[in-house]
């Protein structure tokens, strides 16, 4: 029942803070014999890694992810892999007004009312640095999804930023990893970095919509009630810093459908069942169809800003706040990586759970 | 790691089937000495009760819970609480070729590649009828709620139904009671009603859009990953029947917003901390601010309906399907009590919780 | 997290106290697609069953179960299956003096202590009653592990009560269930009765130790550290009523023995590795090694007795304490079935939490 | 559902192998504001360490344990906290046949197995390094403790070893701390030693009981049913390496006692109830009585001796293996830190687990 642990059978526990020595990730629940290194789970992380362009913080993080246990000779053994990534950045400084101060936005007030601790080094465990430890266990479900459930593939890009959208029409599953959006549309990209480098140049941030594809799942991963596969990727998104809303295929905008055209018919097809449309976003009753599981979550605006906003200190004096330092204007880029890790992780705890409890495949045969 | 559980120490685990002899709910971890009868759970089970109006379905399902266990002379004991709804509408019958045909939208088709079975009983475990059980435990859960945070209210009510958005200009909490619709918004029942039943009419149902709101939690409540109040939140709502969206606070228009926009300013009150605004939904990193905690959720439209969708059959035959019977044309309406069990299940497992770990009360003052 | 679950994947929650309307357990994990029928379970529950000869309690009690969800035309569905058993013996009674009084040896002084709460219905929730849930609930996995490993036996035998021990020289497997005592020595069973029937006219009881062989189970179940075969086993064993010692293999005596006696010397047999002894009860690190799995238990003496024992009132006043009524001499001959449930859950869980991490069957091949 | 994780709301994840870079431990939900230093904690890793005298193993394992997240400025901040102990003694070295062979008593042909994976850096995960991360994380517990418990102790002592039995008549709490053997009986040290290294001498090993006592406990920590405090002291020792049986109060000569006997009877004191004696090891019906916790447990003689055993390899063939290196002549003496953690850790669980759902103290009064 850890407050840090996420997961059923593959199950990963972060811990760490924003500035303290190092931060990682526990995985447990490993199957043993898949082919792992550390330069496999370097590729999310530099993925994930601020500082690779000017729509980014310009902070210095190089992320670098050592394996400490659960791998012998470059393969899993099935005992927990300890991740760990260690803070080259961790500067030792005089947190000053900081440390007295709430910022807006910020977790600094609740952890305080809380726990009584102000933890003021980069915000603690409440930054975003801990989803670093999660690309990394994403890493490891990636190279076991490889073994078990080969052509498997998990995607994310961004389908909002602020005022512009995601032209559908113009969607190109091969442009995404082209531009530094995750933008499935190239002729794209342009505008956003503009509008993005505006925003910043008005010492603003923004918000951003983040879409996450599973493709190849099998039929059959989840359970009908609280362990549901769209419950646990709601949960899995909604568990990463600064998201305020989850869907699963249609999301909100089913609250406007009609049930004659929500409805996804289905066909035999060649190889099995098919639909006439994905509405359902691959889950059905919290089992998968086979289709592309599909997941998208919204992330706020930065809440670090060069514009000033009201807020008190710890003994209620009112304050101007300015944050000041390195901080993305828009965090949804870097989110992305993170979405993918997430349902990498939760659909692999989904097939391990389904081969646990149903053994290995789908039971029920059609046609 | 139940399949069929909820909560962290307030845990709640249901079972039944549709039309099986019984479903319920086992409640562990209830706090002793707190009064506690089948009167106070009927209550809530009668708002979230069928055949009430003609917006709803007309079976007849009286859903008179009994305790089985946990209870004695009136008050908890701090032991396992047994909620058992016995289902009196359990026809024996022939479902004929509902049993060899998969409904578009409906579990039928990922239960059978699951579990190779294929349960035609009104859906088995899949169906709606299961959220009679977490009202239930919702019903236990609000109970040790005003014994351990007086004044602490949950609120659900619909905010859209199809084409129709709740006018925020006009919110009236006191007016959510008073129609069938749970709308804080009184003159507007009569519109709702007049479009639903044409949707009835129509052969066809609509989505809806629920909002919970939890007035009177302490700050202090949550955790910073991945026990964070929004995941559980989150992962509650998702874990009903047909929610295909879930958000907090501005949700997934927070993709939207600037961050000078989307900062809830602070300032001191007279009784501790206030904010200008409440963009977070009342939850900042994961841990409740004392604002009110606002959860809205997507329902999508029923899928049972008078319209003919093509399918197939267990054998990958084609099959126009229609599903007669007595069905919703709005599920959204009787989700409304479901979403408040779920949100108070939820809060009470957190304060639970923050007992536990740091003990009653929060522990950093302000002022 | 729930305090009265027990299990990872195969989760059984049990429910109820002694006197109340009904007792259960809920089993959620079980694989789908067994046949599973009430005649089934009785067998066990009649196995447990008071009243049967002269060496138990002459309560009435018919222990009749029923399945109420989970179960689909005589076969499991994989949704949780509840198990349910009516309390006939449910007297309605004044239970005066009794409800004030701590009874020496009972759970009623730390009850009362921890929950302020006092249960007088025989004992309420730490009643010997809750293990015919756990009956029942392990004739459910004994069907699975039926289908899942064939030829895999569970069986529980006395070895000890109190100053009788088991011969082992005599020891017959076919014996067990030819006595009233399950002993594997028919030539003992008469002495064993004598020496019971005494005890309980010098209005006294007596402890009694349980052994419990799992045969059959494939290698290669457990887990390093935690979530050892044995560690689950202990578990299981130590949180049935009345238990105060566990032991695995040599168990206790292994404090006595020597490096070169203990150790269990392997050679390669026909079908794959032998063992020249078995001290290890075929568990090493945690997973079994396909040996005989040997878990043994102490129950403590029935603290229900005639003779007068001094103790205090819940006002803090001395009282002598009687405990009429009909009560076992030695609880220990009915705690054989539970234990063997209780080994059944355990084997069948790890069976499944295996198949989940790696896959059908053990990977390393020998020879 | 970790599979190397323990405690309910006090939990404790370890990581490691023997030769690997590090081992650890993560500990979840630790209350915030508790001073916490590594020193504080190298006090009972100091305890455990290998190499102090000539009854242990020589090994240089200075056992430097590194807090890496969860504290800052020398307290708790409420959020994971990783203990890393990085192996100084981590030798590169060629393990030829070691690799090939599985040595008798060790988990070696288990983990083949079950993982198809051989570890043989001096055991890999089943090592009893390990036991190093449980000591680390205990001693958080102890700090804990301190602060919430005050004057609640905890301390392991031998009370076996091979045919040397700890004379109870002589039994001397202040003596424990002066001898190598934790012996309660400062006169029998002399004895223990000169038996020890007779056993070496032979190149063999022996086995012994430990006894850890929790004393000060308050009444009312525990569950009535599968979170009993005997069933959660049980698994926690019992998931210690080596360990074969565990025994609470009476433990396993509670078969042999008559009920007249066992009873603990009850009678008024200044401060509270107070019983004439303590067969039930402080647990009654799963709940601490506020007597002595008394839990016993039983370790097998090392299996690392350097007379020959018959074994096999990988590949079926016969071989006689002799374990060279510096081991332990008896694994017991380094338990008992060992034992003392794992209490440690149970009881403060137990603590939050009812502070959670019953609040500070005991409920119900006495007198």
């Amino acid at each position: 029942m850890s407050m840090n642990s996420f997961g059923h059978l593959f199950r990963v526990t972060t811990w760490g803070e924003s500035h303290g020595p190092a931060l990682g990730a526990t995985v447990d629940g490993c199957p043993p014999g898949v082919p792992l290194t550390p330069e496999m789970l370097q590729v999310w992380l530099d993925k994930r890694r601020p500082g690779q362009n000017k729509n980014m913080t310009q902070r210095n993080e190089p992320d670098a992810v050592r394996i400490l246990s659960g791998v012998y000779e470059g393969v899993t053994t099935g005992t927990p892999i300890q991740l760990m990534i260690e803070n080259t950045d961790q500067r030792s400084k005089d947190y000053g007004e900081i440390e007295k101060t709430f910022r807006p936005g910020h977790a600094d007030i609740t952890y305080w009312q809380k726990y009584g601790i102000r933890d003021p080094r980069g915000g603690g465990r409440s930054s975003a640095r801990e989803t670093a430890a999660r690309v990394a266990a994403g890493g490891v479900a990636r190279e076991v999804l490889k073994a078990l459930a080969p052509g498997l593939e998990v995607k994310g890009y961004m389908t909002q930023m602020g005022d512009l959208h995601l032209d559908r029409a113009k969607f190109d599953w091969d442009a995404i990893d082209g531009n530094a959006f995750w933008l499935p549309d190239a002729t794209a990209a342009a505008t956003w970095e503009d509008y993005l480098q505006t925003i910043r140049k008005e010492h603003d941030s923004v918000g951003a919509a983040i879409e996450v594809v599973v493709r190849g799942a099998p039929a059959g991963l989840g359970a009908p009630v609280y362990a549901k596969l769209d419950t646990d990727l709601a949960a899995a998104m909604m568990s990463i810093n600064a998201v305020k809303g989850v869907e699963i295929g249609e999301g909100m905008a089913a609250a406007a459908l009609r049930g004659t055209a929500n409805a996804d018919e289905i066909f035999m097809g060649e190889n099995g069942p098919e639909f006439s449309s994905n509405h359902a976003g691959g889950i059905l009753g919290g089992i998968s169809t086979g289709q592309d599981i599909v997941v998208r979550f919204a992330v706020k605006p930065t809440s670090s800003i060069l514009t000033p906003r009201q807020s008190i200190t710890k003994t209620g004096e009112p304050i101007e706040v300015v944050t000041k330092g390195r901080h993305d204007p828009c965090v949804g880029i870097r989110a992305v990586p993170v979405g993918e890790a997430m349902a990498a992780c939760v659909v692999l705890d989904h097939l391990l759970l389904h081969r646990g409890q149903v053994g290995d495949g789908p039971r029920g045969q059609i046609g």
